[in-house]
């Protein structure tokens, strides 16, 4: 399926940013309520001036090359509370309210759900629901 | 100055991380008792070993192409209280205990000083402390 990208022109604030040689940015998703850092992804300018202007959290897909509104397949958008970015101007972090509490492909809340103990990865985080669920199996799939 | 770089054997669970082209893997501190953002840098594998075996916050420093503990002249360290990683592998969170409550170089709090309001940057953050109370006037400037 052959998406048209939106023609977008990028307001002046967007020039403040350095993007990468990509032409990405890396984009932090906090939870604006709890604080939890929920996942991070990148932006091109088209994805950080339409999240602006869209107020929902829009991603450039690194591995289909193309934008990505999340929660498009899931549901699982996120509305955008507020737009930061640091010191160095190459990082954004966005303040979302996650719709469904799950902003993770996993099925649970955070992407960041595996932590270090005593020298291995231990999964501390539950699934909130199942990705087939979520997501629907693919047809031709049992 | 000449930095002799350490001899860090990665141990097994620095594997699990999918390093990027440059060898490198962005990693975002978060204070452990606030649930701010403080910043994102970036580590490759030794200053992730060395991160989880001394307990403090080690970057890769791009800019200086070398190993940037951070705090080294600031006194600024970041003891890491968790160390998780995300679902894709690619990016690491540290949760630290911020020691002079100050992360940023420009003697803010948080890198993430600036919010969009209105379609314009607004700096929001105090400077807590003058950078140059932190780092000192490098000799021979006014």
């Amino acid at each position: 399926m052959k998406e048209t990208l939106p023609n977008v022109d990028s307001p002046e604030w967007v020039n403040a940013i350095k993007f990468n040689d990509d032409g990405l940015v890396p984009a932090i998703a906090q939870d604006a309520t709890t604080g939890d850092i929920l996942m991070m992804a990148w932006m091109n300018p088209e994805a950080l001036t339409l999240t602006a202007q869209e107020g929902v959290a829009i991603y450039w897909s690194r591995s289909r090359g193309k934008l990505w509104r999340k929660g498009e397949s899931s549901g699982h958008q996120q509305r955008v509370a507020e737009i930061r970015f640091d010191c160095d101007a190459d990082v954004i972090l966005l303040k979302v309210e996650q719709q469904g509490g799950i902003a993770c492909h996993t099925g649970r809340r955070s992407c960041f759900y595996r932590k270090l103990v005593d020298g291995e990865w231990v999964t501390v985080d539950p699934v909130i629901k199942d990705p087939d669920a979520i997501y629907g199996k693919p047809e031709g799939e049992s």
